[in-house]
């Protein structure tokens, strides 16, 4: 008895600390979100200097010996109850990975990550690599010396992609991605020999501002509950949270192309959803945050392509647009607007590519990644080593740095590792509709009238609500009976591109 | 030579850390800015413990026993540069006022008062007291704990003045405000006794959009630096910064008066030139602070009342507002709006009180926090006493509570010994603008040309660039020649309404 309410009491203390911890990096995300929208400019400075502190003391605290002993001390108890284990047994793992890392790392690493960020930025408006280049070779050598001290086997890389997933290695996805990379070109070459989809009614003028206001009639429609988060502008859609009742999402608006907006707003709904699924009861501890990156990226995954992408969601939201935009969308249909949104051409921006070559945008950034870290290629090689494999992989022309290697935001913030998470993430996708469908019963008669209360529930309860209880692998095998396939992507896409193409079916080998 | 070099680096620690302490304050008013912009509703609860732990931690890392030591012994090598020497010893009495409070009080005031908040905001919708009371009540009992903690003589409201403004004392404001009132009812009588100013053209319809982009016009004339700062809406304008090149403002808007959200962003104008002011090199230490509350005070003042409502500014801003509002200023002058702006009449609302009246609601408040801290005033008989005030100071009948004791944010923050500022901020004012008529040549003749460069120079070089350096009345002699006398503020508001109401020159007696 006395032993029980000593383990509670020491329990209790952990969650005190590691909630406290989770203020302070919960404080740095407001921070960063705050620099990313509303920051005035000269504010960078101070700015960069403000979340490093943040970061410096939300590690240093983490992996201070008292708490390290507090975790290794209530890792050893029996009588504590479930969820407790649990949270005991990832904060241990966390606790061995992070104190690999020095404070000092950690803070170098924050302030170097901010200022190329803002190099990036100045980067992307002179179009030029080079003005990126100085920060870029920083945050890479800094890189691989996180990918030292934490330890691998085999591969530096392997170190930074178990970061973002956890078990994930350069043998695996090399293997994923070879398997993937066969049928996906056959697809793709059936589709090439068919006539192509016209899209054109995508691409007139969209004022900004009623797009501005779909785009919020859309967040509410699909679920988003706007009590607890809110949209803003921003040069890069992301989704950030500062608990699970306060989630936000950005966007960006083109306004000669609409889809531009409508799918980057539903990817950062899926993650946001997923975000005010996770238990507030459990604010900072491990079982109050997300499984891992593939699984967040299987939720804006499934709401973006699976969900936003399908006909039955067309059906529905058609005449939303058209009230929006009358004159560009008066007398055409939804079938029209599904067909050019489901458009497969190679193109030179990942965030706008179709579901089939979007892979192929993923397995280049991979390829770079693996060679930059593994000291086989060199920053300054970036451009020819990305307009190279643009025109192998997709028989794509860059034309300059801003549509080439400078379009992604991630490595400014230091981020390697993080892109294999995309693909791995429409995997999953595709592999949990397929179950949504069998349990959700009339799924598609549900989205044509905009009813998305059964499938949220569905995910809710089968993904949101563990946390990172599983881990990705045991996550799917919970919620589909087998580990990832790719076998699910491919139908899914071949069902789907076999009706907008009309091609014959030839089955797919796998 | 060897204990020089040991005294810089020592001085070199101090100021790493405490620039690291800044980090965490400036962040936690990061999360209070959003908390009062644009954090969701849902987002309150945790938004809260976030900002008590940032509070907490700067307090318990800013009187942490081995930081007290630096600072001692810092305090007594005489090899340390003059600036050195100023901000240690400033930070000595910092960090010996601030040791009295323990660490687990300022969370907990920090969380009392962000409940506080909310419960202020839903008295305010409800327009009901009692809802706001329970918490009120905490607040309260919290800050009589901490006077007591400070340490004070004769009377515990002088512990929490001494926040504020160092030195302040009941004694000493008792005496200024008695000194006050006697000119001031006399100015008042004989106001009172000539016709009434119209105000009418202040009261039409200004839409919402119109006057912000006129705010937005305003700021940027009035040399607010946008690339150091933004302006945004709140439900109460305030001024925050996290650095002096990120200083930021809100405003709010009401429609039917033009001049709510004019002088109420005027006002906040002159509080965030002050802070882009104040040196960067000095970031986070006492020399890179403002000097006082009431020496703040005076910098918004003197902009919104001794330039923005005098005439020069009239004649150069009127044109501009004809132009952003033709229908309801066509065939009005300057100088009707100048007599609108500044009509003197008794009213509710502290912060579209004249600056005559203004001085009269700060007094009541200043009665009301002194009995209700000194332990005469219970909590519950907060109405009675404004009321019962109100009546006897102003002539007015209080409504009800959201136009009577609700008004003010002040309280749920736990700012008792605030207000009184905001008068000495008006003596100081036009003390301070008359020294600058003299020194900037043609005063008049600029403001009415909208060219404010010397007037903003001159504060810069005498006020703002000083930080810290001096306390009030040091600044106010450098400044002024004299100690805070009111009779510049005296023969200021004399010249001003004989003009305005023109009534026969007495004399004033003060």
């Amino acid at each position: 008895m006395e032993h029980a309410a000593n383990t509670a009491s020491l329990y209790e203390q952990y969650v005190t600390e590691l909630q406290r911890i989770a203020d302070v990096r919960y404080s740095a995300a407001v921070l960063q979100w705050d620099q990313e929208t509303y920051m005035p400019p000269a504010g960078a400075g101070f700015r960069a200097q403000q979340i490093a502190t943040l970061s410096e003391l939300a590690h240093s605290r983490f992996t201070q010996p008292s708490f390290i002993n507090l975790v290794n001390e209530l890792s050893d108890r029996k009588d504590l109850h479930d969820a407790g284990q649990k949270n005991i047994s990832l904060s241990k793992y966390d606790v061995e990975q992070q104190a690999k890392l020095p404070s000092a790392f950690v803070r170098r690493l924050s302030e170097t990550v901010s200022r190329s960020f803002n190099a990036w930025m100045d980067a992307r408006r002179q179009n030029d690599f080079r003005v990126f280049l100085p920060l870029l070779g920083e945050v890479v050598e800094l890189k691989k010396q996180e990918a030292d001290m934490l330890g691998y086997e085999s591969h530096p890389y392997n170190a930074l992609l178990n970061e973002y997933e956890r078990g994930s290695t350069v043998e695996l996805l090399d293997n994923t991605f070879s398997r993937l990379q066969e049928p996906l070109r056959n697809l793709l070459d059936r589709i090439s020999r068919c006539p192509q989809v016209d899209d054109s009614l995508l691409h007139q003028h969209f004022p900004e501002q009623d797009q501005w206001q779909f785009s919020m009639q859309l967040l509410e429609k699909m679920n988003y509950d706007l009590q607890a988060g809110r949209q803003d502008k921003a040069e890069h859609p992301f989704t950030t949270n500062f608990s699970s009742r306060d989630v936000r999402i950005t966007t960006r608006i083109d306004e000669q192309d609409l889809s531009n907006m409508t799918y980057s707003t539903i990817h950062e709904l899926g993650h946001a959803l997923y975000e005010q699924g996770l238990p507030a009861d459990q604010y900072g501890l491990p079982l109050g945050e997300y499984a891992s990156l593939s699984i967040h990226e299987s939720q804006s995954r499934l709401w973006e392509n699976n969900i936003g992408r399908g006909m039955p969601w067309c059906q529905s939201f058609f005449p939303v647009m058209q009230h929006f935009f009358p004159k560009q969308f008066g007398g055409r249909s939804a079938e029209q607007y599904y067909r050019a949104v489901n458009k497969v051409t190679p193109s030179l921006i990942r965030t706008e590519a179709d579901e089939l070559t979007y892979h192929f945008h993923v397995i280049i950034r991979y390829e770079l990644e693996k060679s930059l870290i593994g000291g086989t290629l060199s920053v300054e090689d970036i451009p020819a080593f990305w307009n190279e494999n643009y025109q192998k992989y997709l028989g794509v022309t860059v034309p300059d740095d801003r549509r080439g290697c400078l379009q992604d935001v991630h490595w400014s913030h230091g981020s390697f590792g993080y892109f294999p998470t995309y693909s791995l993430g429409s995997l999953y996708a595709a592999q949990f509709f397929e179950s949504a469908k069998t349990a959700v019963g009339q799924l598609d008669e549900k989205t044509a009238k905009a009813d998305y209360s059964d499938l949220l529930q569905w995910l809710r309860q089968n993904i949101h609500i563990h946390g990172r209880r599983f881990n990705s692998e045991e996550l799917c095998k919970n919620v589909t009976g087998e580990g990832i396939n790719i076998r699910y992507f491919m139908q899914y896409a071949e069902a789907k591109y076999r009706f907008i193409y009309a091609f014959q079916t030839e089955g797919i080998a796998i």
